[in-house]
């Protein structure tokens, strides 16, 4: 365990699935071959340049496709790759290695992805005191590894669920000001009937929305799409009394200015949703 | 249904992990602002130019968050997207609609980006012989749908498992002929173990490896990173005797010359490994 | 679906594998005794005072036995019980009834129970500030229903899980400090490292240690097993700089003096370990 | 194993749900305080007095929580408690104990509280021809665990499901006279139609349907809710003829009447339904 | 449902799993050949003589391919069959149907097998008091279904699993009495340990075993492999104090004469491990 | 792992299922008599002759039923067995033996059943060129053992499933030829659908149906229920421009006679369908 990997019993899950996906029958090429107990050892390399993500993913992959596969991690997730860096050393039956590859790969490439991609964004607004968060924007099935990668490419996750934080956006507050409430009244309403270990997060994109919802005392203020002026008036205006988010198709280009306005959180789909695979590759020995 | 569905079961098990996955407990936003009772209606609409694909899965997110909720689609997978172009309208439980709608935008957004790198791969070798295919580098859980978006781009799908083709590379052929067997024999003692129903495919990443490969009569040969001129000659020599696939690190730029190369079909990781998500949203009316 | 209904797919789940444990191999009394094709109807009773909770697990108790059968909620969750009270009532196949019958009132009974008990500490604090909130401390596998119960009984939730929000103990403290980290700095590395929509709580156990928790400026300082003088102590020195929960071998004896202490929340392990069944029963007709 | 454990599979899967309800994103406290590599020790410690249950349930909550953790069972199931009685002891990695802590105390406080009570009923009717045994009334989901439990308390068990024995309520007779058939026919129709390994056990609630149905030979006889002298006078006219069983509404006050009485059975639904937790502790060391 | 219908949601499972394993990626055949709207209607029908059995699995297994397909069933499980005789017709979506056609047609074929072979057993000792039934010896995942066939065929189940009814063998009894217990003891000391509605049947294979044996009062007693003469003589031994049971490679040839000896019940693997498919055919329409 | 053996975690998940289906509450009679800590050793003893197959379930039934045991495969899978042939040894835990038996047997025989008519069928058609082969009427459930059955019987196998080769019938041709399609165009529309990798064969059931699929160049025509003649004059006009496949009703009196015809490849689907099962026992030693 290192300090990026999500529950093993969740990781082993995705990767069971992954595995019968990949061999509902098995792997006919290997097993028409390959004797059975022929054996062989192999190295996860990387081929390009970035940040990796996903090791114990990797690990279980081997592993669960043949339980006499030893796999030792060389990297440990969060680590700098370049070009022909070991990331791990696999030894054991040959067809087990054969069996394992792709899923192992699908899953550290793509996690990878997202790592590098996260350090990308992370160094841009270096220096400035606006944190990277990801967003629910994950790809379904793996959003706890995505997450996990996000974390090893040095960012910070947003709420992991709609079910443990609440975001209150212009549908929900319509809702509750139809019923005759304005909207701090509305915003406390929703305070009042949550856990109080639950966050309280509103999403405007107008500043005249400010007051009202600054009112509720609520404890982010989600700032979606706001031009980077009015962002930087609303950072102000808002002082300590919240946490202000920055949202709303954020780029590489863009992430630094928004970031100077002093806004604390910026979050980033991109994160998740747009991350090209890292080139990562097998070397195996038989 | 429509032409590119998936088996409804198996896109109902995904969506059910994925709605799972986002709500562990609920949806605590809408539940403390909006009453059960309250009903919406709500669109789902492009915001950029592409493809469509995952409209079944799109649908199920929807009547699995809520079984009352109304689904209608209304353009099919494979059609052509503009800002503003409306795919699905949705109506029934507020709640339902807010709770489907992220897991519905996030398979959307991902399938439709998939269906849109294809065509432009498709679009790129228009007029040439050469048929796009894809690759098993797809997303761990979510194959099915995504060589599914491959289909509905434009193109076709490589095997979709290592159950259900044989392919064999370097590694398989060493092994045999360790064994003492020449590469021919290797290949045709291959052939005489699997089912006759198993398409066999061989990789070879050298011109000189040709001769003693074609002369097992495999279905296909995959020609890997051949330069343009060494692909060229592969081709002429091997004429209607096999079937002959291009491969490796194929790009958007590369992709015509390798078509007119004369090859049958070219297979492309990136086609479900990198690409980006096409911009989908959900405009919703309370 | 009613207003502390929690998702209808986690509560079919819960049913399904309820109604697996209570006849692997079918109701074996009804297959010999009672026709395919005999109808009934039923009506799901109160035999006591109480607060009714479950009531969509019970409708679908009888609806995954057999999906024939039909079946109206009388009542709603939340709703006071005495002994005769219809709950709700039941029409279709009579070996359907029988067949969901057992698993309905377990759950009713158990999740009423639930309820009734969480209704007499709400009633016990009435005209105090106080909230009182629900633990961990649930039954392996119902912690949503249970949860929900709890709500139906007038009272809130506490977390719902590991995984959404921070309680920091002496033990995480201490693995800090070991560190060489004082307390107010081991607090910050850990609000340093979580999402920024995580809540953060610390326990304490005595008043000494207050100073250096609240000069770290969590959201919740948890007072676990303070005596009532130190506990109205805690609370004024507190004032609104953080959340004051109380905890801690809460009775329905000690929890209106707890109360008046002026603490924000009282949590209390019993409403869901220690809640005894409330009786319900089942008039058949067939 | 010992000799009260359920099949290890069984209570595997039942740990492993519990442990992805209480952590389904991880253990976010522990990830963002404790190291991954720290270890530590702990102690399951009785707080109070009773009769452990749930030994295997508690072990396994840790090894599956991490399978690092090394658990020594130090008192067997049925053993009493006393406060500061060592149960179990623990090792390994730190955050492993914590991630495992809620569950294992959730299922052995849960378990440990229905052996107890159960205890106290057998105690009750000791010296006695009396045996006191569950219901169906159990916690859905932990059916096997619960009826281990009992059993651990020094009773016996009820059938498992309705699938293991056939109880005839007066629904299934009225069901049968209807087609014309006398009560004792209805009886030897049922009989003739089940297994020859199936229990029959009828169920009655007033003296006078007695010598019907004792005519058709049942293997057992429920006497529901007797008054003590009924009770009396039909265990006397039954003799050897049949099983006779007690139930309904049973509580420590009056069980040792209905003991006396001469019956053989004696079913206490409150033993899995209403059965307070017994407090249980864990003593953690860093 | 019919009266040999096991639980629909057991069936379902099984059903689903089938189509699962049958097309994990589709139908590719129809989805190359068939368009999507096309309809079709279908008829199941008997090629062959024999007893049908497994028609709510077929119907299932149709209507969970496509949930738009309307089946009717038009014979009832233990109806006769002929060449020609019609079981069920099926009307909507081609591709459903065909996707369907084999699952149903496995599951209709093997269980009507069974039923067949049921029937000629049951015919082959008409007239004597002998009840046939079936053994543990069923496939692995049908065995509900395969006992509803023995039902279907005319015969009664024995006990479904380990878990509803003791069967002592010489391996259990060897067990106790190495602790110092005679037989008649030994399996008195089982029957103090097991639920009283548990069935209690012990296995002998000598008549010189047979009065230790009665003297404990077991339920059933199971004659394994006697050779008439001393099955004969072990029945009027035994009389009306325990049922009777013969076991032991029986045979359509041999089960006459052991009914002639006035045994109870008589078991018979062959029932469930070999009985052939019988042969069931879809005729489709286009 | 053997040459035979499918993938471990598919046949570990059949053996988990078939172990919950036969205990679901647990061995009660284990559990009454013999002491948890009881060890014992096995044999698995063959008691006729026949072919070895299912070696892995059998260990796995084992080894899942009690992690303790320890199991030596004394044979490999497609080994000859005569009475008295020893396959497997266990030692440990004698509950364990006596939970894991009866699901050991039941696979062990049922798939040595299919191996034995499986090499039954190949031996007849010995020194011809005809290659036997199973179909998809296999057992719902166990295709993949079954299939590996086959596999060490001797024979190879058909297509796996729908998904993994296109097979054209009557009714897809009908539905394509009806579009105004001529037979030979409709083949080629197939093709060209779908992967480069998938197999098409076609079915005929008439002489005079071959030119036009001929003409369409399939990979492999079936010839189904074709006379004797009509199969040599098939295969003649076909030679080497498709594989051979005759099928419909082959038993073992007629299968030489069919492969004397020359076909390249004969399916028989009693080989799965109608297979009874070998006799194995199993020999305790406590």
């Amino acid at each position: 365990m290192t300090a990026f990997d999500p529950p093993t019993a969740a990781v082993a899950a995705v990767v069971a699935a992954a595995l019968a996906e990949d061999a509902p029958w098995g792997d006919i090429s290997s097993e028409a071959a390959i004797p059975a107990d022929a054996t062989a050892t192999a190295r996860v390399v990387s081929r390009s340049t970035g940040i990796l993500a996903g090791g114990l993913a990797l690990q279980l992959a081997f592993t669960t496709a043949d339980e006499h596969l030893r796999v030792e991690r060389v990297r440990d997730d969060g680590t700098p790759l370049a070009p022909g860096t070991i990331i791990a050393e696999i030894a054991g039956p040959a067809r087990g290695i054969l069996l394992g590859e792709r899923v192992a790969l699908n899953l550290a490439q793509r996690l990878s992805g997202v790592a590098t991609l996260t350090r990308a964004y992370v160094d841009a607004v270096a220096g400035t005191s606006a944190r990277i968060v990801d967003t629910r924007k994950t790809t379904p099935g793996l959003r706890m590894l995505e997450k996990a990668a996000v974390r090893a490419g040095g960012a910070r996750n947003h709420r992991f669920s709609l079910s443990d934080a609440v975001m209150l956006k212009d549908n929900h507050l319509a809702v509750l000001t139809a019923q005759g409430l304005d909207v701090t009244e509305a915003i406390r309403t929703v305070r009042a009937r949550i856990p109080h270990t639950t966050h309280l997060e509103v999403e405007i994109d107008r500043l005249d929305q400010l007051a009202a919802v600054l009112a509720a005392e609520p404890d982010t203020i989600m700032l979606d799409n706001f031009p980077l002026a009015d962002l930087r008036e609303a950072v102000a205006l808002i002082g300590s009394r919240a946490i202000t988010e920055a949202s709303g198709g954020v780029t590489l280009d863009s992430v630094r200015a928004i970031a100077e306005t002093g806004v604390d959180v910026i979050s980033v789909g991109a994160l998740t949703h747009s991350a090209p695979a890292l080139d990562v590759g097998l070397d195996i020995e038989l």
